[in-house]
């Protein structure tokens, strides 16, 4: 105890050194490169009526919602996306609005095969059975006895971009990159469940399956499982919402959306996959032989710009006016290394910086400080590398490899396209 | 680009792995400590309704909120919070049902002076006055073209806790310990802007001043200002709620909660604090002398268990269940670097395993796996430690410095009485 220091300690040397500091401190010199001062058209401080009459009670909205002016600040969908029926569809998250690398949960990109069920917690079970020394089936009280963790992961399904690998269809980044979201995820490592149960060694693969109508159902191989897959029932600190699978579902840090069974209902170990409806018909990805690939995991390295975008322009910037061009970068296959900026469409790169947590398989926010200059038309485009060695492929060398009739997988570098009045539109660079 | 890999490659590469890696498996030996698969009363496998009709269409809820289930799941207040004026009163945070290290902004604590102010974002104004070379008045617009950053912090009122200094008024995690909560913040550095105005060199305190009708002003020292201050536009991937000060609030992390200035207006800097209403009339502490500290800012080095609470018992578990004790520490003045746990109301410690990030004046997750036994009386106390020397201290040795007539910076460790019912209550340990 002796490196402690006590109560009274603490409040001496607080306000000793607090004193001490600030005397010292006028000598700092400040001053530097003018981002803002210049400004040439200062706003005016005014009367505001909200200053002048009492605000709401705290008993107002016991559960918290936005400021009514937030309205825009919505997921939002459109007959071109999935299936066309408006029930089993998707609600793309408005990441042009984010911020940090955590999604709130009333925004978090939402698909489903059935529509959103509403799952009773009292009622819920989770079997757990197939090529295990103990099957069990647990409430939802029981498996949050299993000692939990929490690990922040995007989500992102591989038909994120996937209308757009002929060109540009949706100038917009919520309808082009929206397919997914970031959220601080709480629940069990299934190997820790599977620790108490025993696997068989003779387990290969494991079906997870919904609840919802749709029964969901998808293998997965139980390197994964062993690896990081978790049983999630937390979200950002508080339950799953019902859009994501409350009370439960299932997370595969990295790798495709769909595989995240929702409502989980069941987990069976067994020696084979399952070729379920879900992993033949959809989730596979179509070559130019005709063939197609079917395990195929992983959402690869990705990066967007966020900021400019189409609904970001740029049109209120003034000559010489500094701004901050950011973006986001994530790989379902580590963590991101570097991300290059190219104001040309992909010809030459400048490195951008990496900002706040960097985590593997988290959304990485990357910036680079612009000074804009008035009628300059740029190409913008962002290109991310992650630890596992990958690197986004320019779209020409994406589309050698997979041509152009897939849905899923798409990572090719995206180029947003800044007019000389500053507005920005998605465009594609093929050589 | 030697060790790049291409997309064909991984293609390749990941199905290679794929069937290598999954055939290898069978041999990988588990089983170990039980943990729940003795269970003697399982549950049963049924027909659920969620699972046999169409779910809700992704149009519902275009801003999603949380299952109908989750009701209980909100802030909360009483009359024995605060000033008794319903407006300029307290909500304190559900903590018994958070998860991880991100409280939902649905769920953030909210005090307020005057009530919540609804702010016009396109009305709104920030004024930067004073003792800087060049004052500036910001739209908001402008004032997030500064370069942003994103930190997770937690924000805690230093009442918390503030209503039992002379022993517990209410058996509850949520009223105890829910002045406080923890978000992403994004926004910009103070020093940031400072770098464009320029600071001068007499400047010793900062004012912030609030746009809502109490225009809550609180001095700041410049060194705080120069070290880590923000204002924050972002909270958890979305702009602030009305409640956190929409749409910008001043943050000074790990500082106590009303220094934090909601619906900011003005910071002024000058060479002498300001001596404002509140903080004169309030957020001072009256020690046993009848003198009172002033200049006291940090939220101290503090834990609590979570999981058992009040609102969490043990009554369901059985004898031999292994059940995870867990719980968060936070310090206003760095990193957690240890939590110790006792059974026997402080008189033994053993030491907690810290749990997920682990970052600088933040909530940091704690817990220890624990085997039940049926009939046990335990209490239960943590006690944390932070990387600037300070240890939690235990009541006896606050009260010795601080007496019992204030209401601020409470940090003793608190206790809970587990009964041999498995029934939680909070307790008050004194020598």
């Amino acid at each position: 105890m002796d490196n402690k220091k006590s109560k009274k300690d603490l409040e001496l040397s607080q306000r000793r050194e607090f004193f001490k500091k600030t005397a010292a401190l006028g000598v700092t010199a400040l001053g530097g490169t003018t981002l803002l001062a210049s400004q040439d058209d200062p706003a005016i401080m005014h009367h505001v009526p909200w200053g002048q009459k009492w605000g709401d009670p705290v008993t107002k909205n016991l559960y918290g919602i936005p400021s009514a002016y937030e309205h825009n600040n919505i997921r939002r969908t459109t007959k071109l996306l999935a299936s066309g029926n408006y029930r089993a569809s998707i609600a793309v998250t408005p990441i042009h609005e984010s911020e940090g690398i955590i999604t709130p949960n009333g925004l978090f990109f939402s698909r489903s095969h059935g529509g959103t069920a509403h799952v009773d917690p009292n009622e819920y079970r989770l079997m757990i059975h197939g090529l295990v020394k103990k099957p069990i089936v647990l409430t939802l009280k029981q498996l949050k006895r299993y000692p939990s963790i929490t690990r922040t992961h995007f989500i992102e399904c591989p038909a994120n971009g996937g209308q757009e690998w002929r060109g540009p269809q949706f100038n917009s980044l919520q309808f082009a990159k929206g397919f997914m979201a970031s959220a601080e995820w709480t629940g069990v490592y299934i190997k820790t469940i599977l620790e108490d149960l025993g696997l068989k060694p003779e387990a290969r693969w494991m079906l997870a399956e919904g609840s919802d109508n749709s029964e969901m159902g998808r293998s997965v191989p139980v390197e994964k499982v062993l690896d990081d897959a978790m049983i999630v029932w937390g979200q950002n600190g508080e339950a799953l919402r019902p859009e994501q699978g409350y009370p439960v579902r299932l997370l595969l840090p990295g790798w495709e959306g769909n595989l995240c069974v929702k409502w989980l209902k069941r987990l069976e170990f067994a020696s084979e996959p399952w070729y379920a409806k879900e992993e033949t018909s959809k989730y596979t990805a179509l070559k130019p032989d005709g063939k197609a690939i079917q395990h195929f995991y992983a959402n690869e390295v990705n990066s967007t710009v966020v900021s400019p975008s189409p609904e970001i322009p740029w049109t209120d910037l003034k000559d010489g006016d500094v701004v901050e061009i950011e973006g986001l970068a994530w790989s379902g296959m580590g963590t991101i290394t570097n991300v290059d900026l190219s104001f040309d469409g992909g010809k030459n790169y400048v490195k951008a910086n990496l900002k706040g947590l960097v985590l593997p398989k988290s959304w990485t926010r990357w910036s680079y400080m612009h000074r804009y200059k008035k009628g300059e038309v740029l190409l913008l485009t962002s290109r991310s590398m992650d630890d596992a060695g990958y690197i986004q492929p320019s779209i020409d060398e994406e589309v050698s490899v997979m041509g152009v009739e897939s849905v899923y997988h798409r990572n090719g570098i995206e180029t947003w396209e800044v007019t000389a009045k500053g507005e920005v539109n998605h465009v594609q660079i093929r050589s």
